[in-house]
């Protein structure tokens, strides 16, 4: 575990990567399959995941992200895509897996597909949005300490138009909304801010104990 | 690496814990550690974290937490709270912190408070609190995968009543929110669900490489 500190105090928000190195193919699929164990709420999964390495997806992408350089710079670029919109197929497909998966006859879980339905299905088409949002935000943080585990350099971002990134990736008709992206790659030894102190709240100030 | 994604094999919801085993003050300085490095938007940790160990407390809390279980019985409910309404000394009070930690005098760091201020503070109330509850969905994902690292067990739960939580905590006069809670401990021997399979989608069906 003192591991698992040390590498959330190795990473930083990465400014400038090195364009020369790449995300090894064995990587990505362990950082891969670290989004796909990500938790969920009822274990929905309510977003896609889309990894983007072709660099003239990128370029067109990088003027709706403020033109920042690690759109381009990056080994690949993130895009965590939470679900608009959504009917009790949401419910139905996940638990069909279910039922493969652990092998338990669909009408065994009828009761807990009512349940499901009534407190996800049921939602305001703006609660739906926020609720996706938030489930693709747990696979975020996920993802930044999986990367970080693998001495992957990450920059988490904010700064983007969802809307042009929803056009340029063709996400809308899909009822998909580019919640948050991330790039990941190496650090350039000519990034100062990897030399900066981490900044964060005390102990005190952040967690209280009761 | 591969400890890390067999961290997020083993980890699930637990739905009933082992009442006679509480995590160590250790492991709680580990996770309090853990959730305190979480990275956020500007890295302006909005939110607060309770970690409750009461069982006064937690007993008051259960019935808003549609009775479950796991909150008394586990060893400790962490809550974490996000801010509903912030002005500029959410970037002030950060930027003090920046000016202190990195001994970057104040005056030097106006150009970016100006935009970071442009920012966040000029969203609409409703967007305030719609995106700092995403931040604290960042630290939650790094939470349960912290945990998972010292195989301590965990049950992120959002089937709560917040309101009731704020009462309850006192939160709502500070201008927090419940966003999520987690309740952490160790599993039950007789928690069955621990056997079951996981259930995730497909690679196929939640990644797409571009």
């Amino acid at each position: 575990m003192s591991n698992y500190i040390d590498n959330l105090n190795w990473r930083y928000a990465t400014k400038k990567f090195d364009i020369s190195k790449k995300v090894s193919f064995e990587d990505l699929e362990l950082l891969t399959q670290a989004i796909t164990l990500s938790p969920s709420s009822y274990g929905l999964q309510p977003y896609k995941v889309l990894i983007i390495e072709d660099q003239d997806l990128r370029k067109k992408l990088q003027p709706a992200a403020w033109g920042q350089s690690q759109i381009t710079d990056a080994s690949h670029l993130i895009v965590l895509a939470n679900l608009t919109n959504f009917g009790e197929e949401l419910v139905d497909d996940h638990l069909n897996n279910v039922s493969e998966t652990r092998g338990i006859p669909s009408e065994n879980l009828e009761g807990y597909a009512t349940f499901m339905k009534s407190k996800v299905v049921t939602m305001s088409d703006e609660d739906k949005a926020t609720w996706t949002a938030k489930q693709a935000y747990i696979a975020l943080g996920n993802l930044l300490s999986a990367a970080a585990d693998l001495k992957i350099d990450a920059c988490p971002m904010e700064g983007f138009d969802a809307s042009e990134f929803n056009d340029i990736l063709g996400l809308s008709s899909k009822n998909l909304n580019t919640a948050v992206i991330a790039t990941i790659g190496y650090r350039s030894e000519e990034d100062e801010t990897q030399h900066y102190k981490k900044v964060r709240k005390s102990k005190e100030n952040l967690i209280t104990l009761l």
